[in-house]
Protein backbone atom coordinates (compact mmCIF):
# COMPACT_ATOMS: atom_id res chain seq x y z
CA UNK A 1 0.00 0.00 0.00
CA UNK A 2 1.20 3.18 -1.16
CA UNK A 3 1.13 6.58 1.66
CA UNK A 4 -0.46 10.15 0.20
CA UNK A 5 3.02 11.83 1.13
CA UNK A 6 3.80 12.19 -2.94
CA UNK A 7 0.03 12.35 -3.97
CA UNK A 8 -0.48 15.67 -5.88
CA UNK A 9 -4.08 16.70 -7.46
CA UNK A 10 -3.86 18.08 -10.51
CA UNK A 11 -6.95 20.70 -10.76
CA UNK A 12 -8.44 19.34 -14.05
CA UNK A 13 -9.44 15.70 -12.06
CA UNK A 14 -11.50 18.13 -10.02
CA UNK A 15 -11.99 21.03 -12.23
CA UNK A 16 -15.67 21.89 -11.16
CA UNK A 17 -13.27 23.10 -7.51
CA UNK A 18 -12.32 26.67 -8.10
CA UNK A 19 -8.73 26.88 -7.12
CA UNK A 20 -9.67 27.88 -3.62
CA UNK A 21 -11.89 24.73 -3.48
CA UNK A 22 -9.36 22.65 -4.77
CA UNK A 23 -7.06 24.08 -1.97
CA UNK A 24 -9.42 23.52 1.06
CA UNK A 25 -10.29 19.84 -0.78
CA UNK A 26 -6.70 18.75 -0.31
CA UNK A 27 -6.47 20.18 3.43
CA UNK A 28 -9.51 17.69 4.29
CA UNK A 29 -8.14 14.61 2.51
CA UNK A 30 -4.76 15.06 3.75
CA UNK A 31 -2.76 15.86 0.35
CA UNK A 32 0.42 18.05 0.56
CA UNK A 33 0.54 18.90 -3.16
CA UNK A 34 -1.58 20.45 -6.26
CA UNK A 35 -0.89 20.75 -9.71
CA UNK A 36 -2.26 24.20 -10.62
CA UNK A 37 -4.35 25.35 -13.83
CA UNK A 38 -3.84 29.02 -15.65
CA UNK A 39 -7.19 29.40 -15.73
CA UNK A 40 -8.08 28.99 -12.30
CA UNK A 41 -5.26 30.76 -11.01
CA UNK A 42 -6.56 33.95 -12.97
CA UNK A 43 -9.84 33.75 -10.95
CA UNK A 44 -7.98 35.87 -7.85
CA UNK A 45 -5.55 37.60 -6.81
CA UNK A 46 -2.26 36.14 -7.14
CA UNK A 47 -1.55 37.43 -3.38
CA UNK A 48 -4.57 35.77 -2.02
CA UNK A 49 -3.65 32.54 -3.80
CA UNK A 50 -0.06 32.32 -1.92
CA UNK A 51 -1.46 33.04 1.00
CA UNK A 52 -4.32 29.98 1.01
CA UNK A 53 -1.33 27.53 -0.17
CA UNK A 54 1.00 29.48 3.05
CA UNK A 55 -2.09 28.48 5.10
CA UNK A 56 -2.85 25.23 3.89
CA UNK A 57 1.12 24.15 4.07
CA UNK A 58 0.69 22.64 0.02
CA UNK A 59 3.30 22.68 -2.52
CA UNK A 60 3.01 23.38 -5.88
CA UNK A 61 4.21 20.90 -7.89
CA UNK A 62 3.49 22.17 -11.38
CA UNK A 63 1.63 24.78 -13.36
CA UNK A 64 -0.45 23.70 -16.32
CA UNK A 65 -0.29 24.67 -18.71
CA UNK A 66 2.48 26.35 -21.15
CA UNK A 67 3.63 25.46 -24.70
CA UNK A 68 1.70 25.77 -28.06
CA UNK A 69 4.75 26.92 -29.55
CA UNK A 70 4.21 25.66 -33.16
CA UNK A 71 2.11 28.37 -34.49
CA UNK A 72 2.63 29.42 -38.31
CA UNK A 73 3.21 33.07 -38.14
CA UNK A 74 5.83 35.13 -36.37
CA UNK A 75 3.52 36.76 -35.08
CA UNK A 76 1.95 34.43 -33.12
CA UNK A 77 5.01 32.85 -32.53
CA UNK A 78 6.08 35.95 -30.78
CA UNK A 79 2.85 36.29 -28.66
CA UNK A 80 2.99 33.05 -27.45
CA UNK A 81 6.05 33.17 -26.34
CA UNK A 82 5.25 36.07 -24.81
CA UNK A 83 2.74 34.27 -23.41
CA UNK A 84 4.92 31.31 -22.04
CA UNK A 85 7.04 34.20 -19.94
CA UNK A 86 4.31 34.93 -18.03
CA UNK A 87 3.72 31.43 -17.50
CA UNK A 88 7.33 31.23 -16.48
CA UNK A 89 6.45 34.41 -13.82
CA UNK A 90 3.28 32.70 -12.39
CA UNK A 91 4.70 29.37 -11.80
CA UNK A 92 8.21 31.54 -9.93
CA UNK A 93 5.31 33.52 -7.97
CA UNK A 94 2.79 30.10 -6.45
CA UNK A 95 6.49 28.76 -5.64
CA UNK A 96 5.99 26.21 -8.93
CA UNK A 97 9.18 24.45 -9.38
CA UNK A 98 7.59 23.00 -13.01
CA UNK A 99 5.98 24.29 -15.86
CA UNK A 100 4.35 21.63 -18.04
CA UNK A 101 4.49 22.10 -21.73
CA UNK A 102 1.81 21.00 -24.36
CA UNK A 103 4.33 21.78 -27.08
CA UNK A 104 1.24 22.51 -29.92
CA UNK A 105 0.03 20.79 -33.18
CA UNK A 106 1.48 21.46 -36.37
CA UNK A 107 -0.98 23.62 -37.74
CA UNK A 108 -0.39 23.78 -41.68
CA UNK A 109 3.19 23.38 -41.26
CA UNK A 110 5.46 19.99 -41.97
CA UNK A 111 5.73 17.88 -38.82
CA UNK A 112 9.52 18.52 -38.83
CA UNK A 113 9.07 22.36 -39.31
CA UNK A 114 6.50 22.53 -36.41
CA UNK A 115 9.39 20.52 -34.35
CA UNK A 116 11.99 22.17 -34.86
CA UNK A 117 9.43 25.04 -34.24
CA UNK A 118 8.93 23.65 -31.01
CA UNK A 119 13.10 23.72 -30.18
CA UNK A 120 13.72 27.36 -31.03
CA UNK A 121 10.86 28.11 -28.86
CA UNK A 122 12.47 26.10 -26.24
CA UNK A 123 15.99 27.42 -26.69
CA UNK A 124 14.13 31.04 -26.78
CA UNK A 125 12.71 30.45 -22.99
CA UNK A 126 15.11 27.98 -20.72
CA UNK A 127 17.52 30.63 -19.56
CA UNK A 128 14.44 33.35 -18.29
CA UNK A 129 13.09 29.59 -16.64
CA UNK A 130 16.63 29.29 -15.38
CA UNK A 131 17.18 32.70 -14.25
CA UNK A 132 13.76 32.36 -12.36
CA UNK A 133 14.09 28.43 -11.11
CA UNK A 134 11.40 27.18 -13.00
CA UNK A 135 11.98 24.27 -14.95
CA UNK A 136 10.51 23.81 -18.31
CA UNK A 137 8.74 20.70 -18.39
CA UNK A 138 8.04 18.79 -21.75
CA UNK A 139 5.56 16.21 -21.94
CA UNK A 140 5.25 13.94 -24.91
CA UNK A 141 1.79 13.46 -25.83
CA UNK A 142 -0.13 10.48 -27.06
CA UNK A 143 0.19 10.29 -30.71
CA UNK A 144 -3.50 10.61 -31.31
CA UNK A 145 -3.52 14.01 -30.38
CA UNK A 146 -0.73 14.83 -33.13
CA UNK A 147 -2.95 16.62 -35.11
CA UNK A 148 -4.23 18.58 -32.89
CA UNK A 149 -2.49 19.12 -29.77
CA UNK A 150 1.34 17.58 -29.54
CA UNK A 151 4.32 16.80 -32.32
CA UNK A 152 6.08 15.43 -29.47
CA UNK A 153 4.65 12.36 -28.84
CA UNK A 154 7.14 10.25 -26.97
CA UNK A 155 9.36 9.79 -24.61
CA UNK A 156 12.46 9.38 -26.79
CA UNK A 157 11.36 12.52 -28.73
CA UNK A 158 11.43 14.35 -25.79
CA UNK A 159 14.33 12.72 -24.40
CA UNK A 160 16.62 14.01 -27.84
CA UNK A 161 14.90 17.30 -27.63
CA UNK A 162 15.99 17.62 -24.05
CA UNK A 163 19.94 16.92 -24.61
CA UNK A 164 19.78 18.88 -28.02
CA UNK A 165 18.65 22.25 -25.70
CA UNK A 166 21.18 20.91 -23.01
CA UNK A 167 19.95 23.00 -20.09
CA UNK A 168 19.32 22.32 -17.05
CA UNK A 169 15.91 24.25 -16.75
CA UNK A 170 14.63 21.85 -19.69
CA UNK A 171 13.37 18.01 -18.42
CA UNK A 172 10.41 15.97 -19.05
CA UNK A 173 6.74 14.74 -17.43
CA UNK A 174 5.87 10.95 -17.73
CA UNK A 175 2.35 10.62 -18.16
CA UNK A 176 1.10 6.92 -18.20
CA UNK A 177 -1.34 8.13 -20.26
CA UNK A 178 0.49 9.14 -23.02
CA UNK A 179 3.14 6.66 -22.61
CA UNK A 180 2.25 3.29 -21.95
CA UNK A 181 1.85 1.77 -25.12
CA UNK A 182 5.32 2.74 -26.47
CA UNK A 183 7.57 -0.57 -26.37
CA UNK A 184 10.60 1.78 -25.44
CA UNK A 185 8.89 3.34 -22.79
CA UNK A 186 11.05 1.90 -19.63
CA UNK A 187 14.35 2.49 -21.87
CA UNK A 188 13.21 6.00 -22.28
CA UNK A 189 12.38 6.81 -18.49
CA UNK A 190 16.15 5.34 -17.18
CA UNK A 191 17.65 7.67 -20.23
CA UNK A 192 15.36 10.61 -18.96
CA UNK A 193 16.39 9.81 -15.40
CA UNK A 194 17.11 12.93 -13.30
CA UNK A 195 15.19 14.82 -16.21
CA UNK A 196 12.09 13.34 -14.94
CA UNK A 197 10.35 16.86 -14.08
CA UNK A 198 7.11 15.20 -13.28
CA UNK A 199 5.27 11.84 -13.25
CA UNK A 200 1.03 12.30 -14.38
CA UNK A 201 -1.01 8.87 -13.52
CA UNK A 202 -4.41 7.92 -14.35
CA UNK A 203 -5.59 4.64 -16.73
CA UNK A 204 -6.01 3.92 -19.82
CA UNK A 205 -9.99 2.55 -20.23
CA UNK A 206 -11.02 -0.36 -22.70
CA UNK A 207 -12.78 0.78 -24.52
CA UNK A 208 -11.99 4.31 -24.54
CA UNK A 209 -15.23 6.53 -23.39
CA UNK A 210 -13.61 9.24 -25.33
CA UNK A 211 -10.47 10.34 -26.80
CA UNK A 212 -9.69 13.78 -24.42
CA UNK A 213 -12.42 13.04 -21.31
CA UNK A 214 -12.47 9.56 -21.47
CA UNK A 215 -9.26 9.07 -19.27
CA UNK A 216 -10.05 6.39 -16.07
CA UNK A 217 -9.33 6.33 -12.40
CA UNK A 218 -5.83 4.30 -11.39
CA UNK A 219 -6.85 0.74 -11.30
CA UNK A 220 -9.87 1.25 -13.76
CA UNK A 221 -7.95 0.42 -17.12
CA UNK A 222 -4.88 -1.80 -18.38
CA UNK A 223 -1.94 0.47 -18.01
CA UNK A 224 1.32 -1.48 -15.73
CA UNK A 225 0.63 1.62 -13.31
CA UNK A 226 3.44 -0.65 -11.05
CA UNK A 227 5.85 -1.56 -13.74
CA UNK A 228 5.91 2.03 -14.79
CA UNK A 229 6.18 3.55 -11.41
CA UNK A 230 8.85 1.54 -10.77
CA UNK A 231 10.33 2.34 -13.43
CA UNK A 232 10.63 5.78 -12.56
CA UNK A 233 11.38 5.21 -9.11
CA UNK A 234 14.76 3.28 -10.66
CA UNK A 235 15.85 6.20 -12.84
CA UNK A 236 15.61 8.26 -9.44
CA UNK A 237 12.63 10.54 -9.45
CA UNK A 238 11.51 11.21 -6.33
CA UNK A 239 9.18 14.13 -6.31
CA UNK A 240 5.05 14.29 -6.15
CA UNK A 241 3.03 12.18 -8.31
CA UNK A 242 0.34 14.15 -10.00
CA UNK A 243 -3.22 12.43 -10.95
CA UNK A 244 -4.35 13.90 -13.68
CA UNK A 245 -7.90 12.60 -14.92
CA UNK A 246 -9.21 13.91 -17.97
CA UNK A 247 -12.70 12.48 -17.46
CA UNK A 248 -16.04 14.35 -18.00
CA UNK A 249 -18.06 11.54 -15.31
CA UNK A 250 -15.53 12.79 -12.53
CA UNK A 251 -16.49 16.31 -13.21
CA UNK A 252 -19.83 15.67 -12.91
CA UNK A 253 -19.44 14.05 -9.40
CA UNK A 254 -19.18 14.77 -5.94
CA UNK A 255 -15.89 16.55 -5.73
CA UNK A 256 -15.38 14.89 -2.17
CA UNK A 257 -16.59 11.63 -3.28
CA UNK A 258 -14.72 11.23 -6.32
CA UNK A 259 -11.22 12.66 -4.52
CA UNK A 260 -11.89 9.85 -1.54
CA UNK A 261 -11.96 7.27 -4.51
CA UNK A 262 -9.16 8.65 -6.11
CA UNK A 263 -6.55 8.27 -2.85
CA UNK A 264 -8.11 5.06 -1.99
CA UNK A 265 -7.05 4.22 -5.86
CA UNK A 266 -3.83 5.35 -5.60
CA UNK A 267 -3.07 3.98 -2.34
CA UNK A 268 -3.66 0.67 -4.21
CA UNK A 269 -2.49 0.70 -7.85
CA UNK A 270 0.45 3.33 -7.55
CA UNK B 1 -0.78 13.19 -61.33
CA UNK B 2 -0.86 9.32 -60.20
CA UNK B 3 -2.06 7.17 -62.44
CA UNK B 4 -4.61 4.42 -61.04
CA UNK B 5 -2.06 1.92 -62.19
CA UNK B 6 -0.93 0.91 -58.62
CA UNK B 7 -4.29 1.58 -57.09
CA UNK B 8 -6.12 -1.33 -54.97
CA UNK B 9 -9.18 -1.27 -53.46
CA UNK B 10 -9.14 -2.42 -49.94
CA UNK B 11 -12.57 -3.93 -49.44
CA UNK B 12 -12.92 -2.28 -46.25
CA UNK B 13 -13.70 1.11 -47.73
CA UNK B 14 -16.68 -0.33 -49.37
CA UNK B 15 -17.67 -2.51 -47.13
CA UNK B 16 -21.46 -2.46 -48.55
CA UNK B 17 -20.27 -4.24 -51.41
CA UNK B 18 -20.15 -7.81 -51.38
CA UNK B 19 -17.14 -9.40 -53.10
CA UNK B 20 -18.23 -9.68 -56.44
CA UNK B 21 -19.87 -6.49 -56.11
CA UNK B 22 -16.72 -5.06 -55.66
CA UNK B 23 -14.76 -7.24 -58.15
CA UNK B 24 -17.14 -5.70 -60.73
CA UNK B 25 -16.52 -1.82 -59.45
CA UNK B 26 -13.17 -2.45 -59.64
CA UNK B 27 -13.79 -3.56 -63.43
CA UNK B 28 -16.01 -0.47 -64.18
CA UNK B 29 -13.56 1.97 -62.41
CA UNK B 30 -10.37 0.95 -64.60
CA UNK B 31 -9.06 -0.46 -61.02
CA UNK B 32 -5.98 -3.52 -61.19
CA UNK B 33 -6.16 -4.76 -58.12
CA UNK B 34 -8.28 -5.25 -54.93
CA UNK B 35 -7.70 -6.30 -51.48
CA UNK B 36 -10.09 -8.69 -50.23
CA UNK B 37 -11.51 -9.42 -46.72
CA UNK B 38 -11.87 -13.29 -45.28
CA UNK B 39 -15.60 -12.29 -44.61
CA UNK B 40 -16.71 -11.07 -47.80
CA UNK B 41 -14.44 -14.13 -49.18
CA UNK B 42 -16.47 -16.68 -47.28
CA UNK B 43 -19.80 -15.36 -48.53
CA UNK B 44 -19.03 -17.77 -51.94
CA UNK B 45 -17.29 -20.48 -52.98
CA UNK B 46 -13.56 -20.19 -54.12
CA UNK B 47 -13.74 -21.55 -57.30
CA UNK B 48 -16.46 -18.78 -58.23
CA UNK B 49 -14.13 -16.45 -56.83
CA UNK B 50 -11.49 -17.14 -58.57
CA UNK B 51 -13.29 -17.43 -61.75
CA UNK B 52 -14.57 -13.94 -61.17
CA UNK B 53 -11.02 -12.64 -60.34
CA UNK B 54 -9.62 -14.05 -63.18
CA UNK B 55 -12.59 -12.89 -65.74
CA UNK B 56 -11.92 -9.43 -64.42
CA UNK B 57 -8.27 -9.51 -64.48
CA UNK B 58 -8.38 -8.59 -61.04
CA UNK B 59 -5.27 -9.10 -59.07
CA UNK B 60 -5.59 -10.01 -55.29
CA UNK B 61 -2.86 -7.51 -53.38
CA UNK B 62 -3.93 -9.04 -49.66
CA UNK B 63 -6.05 -10.78 -47.09
CA UNK B 64 -7.25 -9.34 -44.76
CA UNK B 65 -6.73 -10.01 -42.23
CA UNK B 66 -4.84 -13.13 -40.07
CA UNK B 67 -3.32 -12.44 -36.47
CA UNK B 68 -4.91 -11.56 -33.19
CA UNK B 69 -1.92 -14.25 -31.35
CA UNK B 70 -1.86 -13.12 -28.47
CA UNK B 71 -4.58 -15.06 -26.40
CA UNK B 72 -3.68 -15.73 -22.68
CA UNK B 73 -4.70 -19.82 -22.66
CA UNK B 74 -2.45 -22.19 -25.21
CA UNK B 75 -5.81 -23.71 -26.10
CA UNK B 76 -7.07 -20.36 -27.63
CA UNK B 77 -3.04 -19.72 -29.21
CA UNK B 78 -3.48 -22.99 -30.38
CA UNK B 79 -7.06 -22.21 -32.30
CA UNK B 80 -5.31 -18.80 -33.24
CA UNK B 81 -2.56 -20.33 -34.97
CA UNK B 82 -5.00 -22.95 -36.87
CA UNK B 83 -7.54 -20.15 -38.45
CA UNK B 84 -3.72 -18.43 -39.35
CA UNK B 85 -3.21 -20.96 -41.45
CA UNK B 86 -6.33 -21.67 -43.03
CA UNK B 87 -5.73 -17.57 -43.64
CA UNK B 88 -2.63 -18.54 -45.38
CA UNK B 89 -4.30 -21.51 -47.37
CA UNK B 90 -7.25 -18.72 -48.40
CA UNK B 91 -4.25 -16.22 -49.49
CA UNK B 92 -2.65 -19.10 -51.84
CA UNK B 93 -6.02 -19.63 -53.14
CA UNK B 94 -7.32 -16.34 -54.35
CA UNK B 95 -3.47 -15.83 -55.43
CA UNK B 96 -2.76 -12.91 -52.64
CA UNK B 97 0.83 -12.76 -52.17
CA UNK B 98 0.20 -11.35 -48.70
CA UNK B 99 -1.92 -11.99 -45.41
CA UNK B 100 -1.99 -9.06 -43.79
CA UNK B 101 -1.61 -9.43 -39.33
CA UNK B 102 -3.45 -7.42 -36.85
CA UNK B 103 -1.41 -9.33 -33.77
CA UNK B 104 -3.63 -8.86 -31.15
CA UNK B 105 -3.76 -7.01 -27.59
CA UNK B 106 -2.20 -7.78 -24.73
CA UNK B 107 -5.62 -9.26 -22.65
CA UNK B 108 -4.66 -9.15 -19.69
CA UNK B 109 -1.21 -10.18 -19.92
CA UNK B 110 1.60 -7.80 -19.88
CA UNK B 111 2.46 -5.89 -22.91
CA UNK B 112 6.23 -7.46 -22.98
CA UNK B 113 4.47 -10.80 -22.73
CA UNK B 114 1.55 -10.42 -25.44
CA UNK B 115 4.93 -9.46 -27.51
CA UNK B 116 7.05 -12.28 -27.24
CA UNK B 117 3.43 -14.74 -27.94
CA UNK B 118 3.42 -12.87 -31.66
CA UNK B 119 6.60 -13.42 -31.99
CA UNK B 120 6.49 -16.83 -31.01
CA UNK B 121 3.10 -17.41 -33.25
CA UNK B 122 4.86 -15.56 -36.31
CA UNK B 123 8.24 -17.84 -36.01
CA UNK B 124 5.08 -21.10 -35.89
CA UNK B 125 3.52 -19.54 -39.15
CA UNK B 126 6.57 -18.23 -41.22
CA UNK B 127 7.93 -21.45 -42.88
CA UNK B 128 3.92 -22.68 -43.54
CA UNK B 129 3.48 -19.18 -45.33
CA UNK B 130 6.75 -19.36 -47.03
CA UNK B 131 6.02 -22.87 -48.56
CA UNK B 132 2.62 -21.78 -49.60
CA UNK B 133 4.13 -18.44 -51.12
CA UNK B 134 2.66 -16.02 -49.04
CA UNK B 135 3.93 -13.76 -47.09
CA UNK B 136 3.16 -12.25 -43.43
CA UNK B 137 2.56 -8.79 -43.03
CA UNK B 138 3.43 -7.57 -39.79
CA UNK B 139 0.79 -4.19 -39.86
CA UNK B 140 1.82 -1.95 -36.93
CA UNK B 141 -1.47 -0.18 -35.73
CA UNK B 142 -1.84 3.30 -34.23
CA UNK B 143 -0.79 3.53 -30.87
CA UNK B 144 -4.99 4.43 -30.01
CA UNK B 145 -5.36 0.65 -30.65
CA UNK B 146 -3.08 -0.81 -28.76
CA UNK B 147 -5.92 -1.84 -25.64
CA UNK B 148 -7.97 -3.66 -27.84
CA UNK B 149 -6.21 -4.45 -31.23
CA UNK B 150 -3.03 -4.49 -31.87
CA UNK B 151 0.70 -4.78 -28.88
CA UNK B 152 2.87 -3.93 -32.47
CA UNK B 153 2.37 -0.08 -33.01
CA UNK B 154 5.54 1.21 -34.23
CA UNK B 155 7.65 0.45 -37.52
CA UNK B 156 10.55 0.07 -35.56
CA UNK B 157 8.78 -2.61 -33.97
CA UNK B 158 7.40 -4.42 -36.69
CA UNK B 159 11.48 -3.98 -38.17
CA UNK B 160 12.72 -5.20 -34.63
CA UNK B 161 10.57 -8.22 -35.46
CA UNK B 162 10.92 -9.14 -38.19
CA UNK B 163 14.60 -8.76 -37.50
CA UNK B 164 14.61 -11.65 -35.16
CA UNK B 165 12.50 -14.20 -37.17
CA UNK B 166 14.38 -13.51 -40.45
CA UNK B 167 12.24 -15.19 -42.18
CA UNK B 168 11.60 -14.13 -46.56
CA UNK B 169 7.96 -14.81 -45.60
CA UNK B 170 7.63 -12.02 -43.00
CA UNK B 171 7.39 -8.31 -44.32
CA UNK B 172 5.74 -5.16 -42.98
CA UNK B 173 2.85 -2.96 -44.08
CA UNK B 174 3.01 0.46 -43.87
CA UNK B 175 -0.09 2.53 -43.07
CA UNK B 176 0.16 5.85 -43.40
CA UNK B 177 -3.06 6.21 -40.71
CA UNK B 178 -1.51 4.48 -38.53
CA UNK B 179 2.02 5.60 -38.68
CA UNK B 180 2.65 9.32 -39.96
CA UNK B 181 3.22 11.27 -36.76
CA UNK B 182 6.19 8.74 -35.37
CA UNK B 183 9.30 10.64 -35.89
CA UNK B 184 10.59 7.58 -36.64
CA UNK B 185 9.01 6.98 -39.61
CA UNK B 186 10.75 7.95 -42.62
CA UNK B 187 13.81 6.20 -41.15
CA UNK B 188 12.24 2.76 -40.24
CA UNK B 189 10.75 2.98 -43.97
CA UNK B 190 14.29 2.97 -45.37
CA UNK B 191 15.18 0.66 -43.03
CA UNK B 192 12.17 -1.95 -43.91
CA UNK B 193 13.17 -1.67 -47.39
CA UNK B 194 12.64 -4.64 -49.27
CA UNK B 195 10.40 -6.16 -46.48
CA UNK B 196 7.67 -3.68 -47.54
CA UNK B 197 4.57 -6.13 -48.36
CA UNK B 198 1.94 -3.76 -48.55
CA UNK B 199 1.09 0.42 -48.47
CA UNK B 200 -2.26 1.45 -47.32
CA UNK B 201 -3.59 5.13 -47.96
CA UNK B 202 -6.42 7.29 -46.05
CA UNK B 203 -5.79 10.45 -43.83
CA UNK B 204 -6.45 11.60 -40.91
CA UNK B 205 -9.21 14.24 -40.12
CA UNK B 206 -9.39 16.74 -37.47
CA UNK B 207 -11.29 16.30 -35.57
CA UNK B 208 -11.19 12.28 -35.93
CA UNK B 209 -14.66 12.07 -36.15
CA UNK B 210 -14.37 8.47 -34.55
CA UNK B 211 -11.21 6.37 -33.05
CA UNK B 212 -12.54 3.45 -35.56
CA UNK B 213 -14.68 4.26 -38.01
CA UNK B 214 -13.75 8.15 -38.91
CA UNK B 215 -10.47 7.77 -41.06
CA UNK B 216 -10.51 10.22 -44.45
CA UNK B 217 -10.23 10.05 -47.97
CA UNK B 218 -7.08 11.02 -48.89
CA UNK B 219 -6.30 15.10 -48.91
CA UNK B 220 -9.37 15.43 -46.71
CA UNK B 221 -6.62 15.55 -43.38
CA UNK B 222 -3.34 16.20 -42.22
CA UNK B 223 -1.17 13.68 -42.73
CA UNK B 224 2.01 13.83 -45.52
CA UNK B 225 0.49 11.35 -48.08
CA UNK B 226 3.28 12.84 -50.81
CA UNK B 227 6.04 12.34 -48.33
CA UNK B 228 5.42 9.30 -46.94
CA UNK B 229 4.81 8.12 -50.80
CA UNK B 230 8.41 9.29 -51.50
CA UNK B 231 10.02 7.27 -48.54
CA UNK B 232 8.00 4.15 -49.64
CA UNK B 233 9.21 4.80 -53.32
CA UNK B 234 12.65 5.64 -51.83
CA UNK B 235 12.83 2.35 -50.10
CA UNK B 236 12.24 0.06 -53.42
CA UNK B 237 8.49 -0.81 -52.75
CA UNK B 238 6.84 -0.94 -56.35
CA UNK B 239 3.30 -3.09 -55.53
CA UNK B 240 0.42 -2.22 -55.08
CA UNK B 241 -1.31 0.84 -53.05
CA UNK B 242 -4.31 0.14 -51.22
CA UNK B 243 -6.67 2.65 -50.24
CA UNK B 244 -8.13 1.26 -46.83
CA UNK B 245 -10.08 3.91 -45.53
CA UNK B 246 -12.77 3.01 -42.38
CA UNK B 247 -15.53 5.23 -42.67
CA UNK B 248 -19.21 4.82 -41.66
CA UNK B 249 -20.12 7.70 -44.16
CA UNK B 250 -18.67 6.04 -46.87
CA UNK B 251 -20.28 2.81 -46.19
CA UNK B 252 -23.56 4.55 -46.41
CA UNK B 253 -23.04 6.32 -49.56
CA UNK B 254 -23.63 5.38 -53.14
CA UNK B 255 -20.53 3.19 -53.28
CA UNK B 256 -19.64 3.95 -57.20
CA UNK B 257 -20.14 8.22 -56.32
CA UNK B 258 -17.29 7.11 -53.42
CA UNK B 259 -15.36 4.87 -55.43
CA UNK B 260 -14.99 7.61 -58.40
CA UNK B 261 -14.44 10.53 -55.15
CA UNK B 262 -11.95 7.89 -54.40
CA UNK B 263 -9.96 7.32 -57.70
CA UNK B 264 -10.05 11.45 -58.46
CA UNK B 265 -8.45 12.30 -54.61
CA UNK B 266 -5.62 8.93 -55.14
CA UNK B 267 -4.46 10.94 -57.88
CA UNK B 268 -4.27 13.56 -56.40
CA UNK B 269 -2.76 13.10 -52.89
CA UNK B 270 -0.96 10.10 -53.39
Amino acid sequence: MNDLSRFSLNQITLKQWGLRDAIEGCVRHGIGHIGVWRDKLAEQPMAETRRHLRDARLQVSSLCRGGFFSAPTSQERGAMIEDNRRAIEESAEIGSPLLVLVCGPARGQTLGDARLAVRDALAELAPYAGERGVKLGIEPLHPMYAAERSVIVTLGQANDLAEVLASTAVGVVVDVFHLWWDPAVEREIARAAERIAGFHVSDWLVPLPDMLLGRGVMGDGVIDLLGLRSAVDRAGYAGPIEVEIFNQALWDSDPDAALERICTAYRSFV
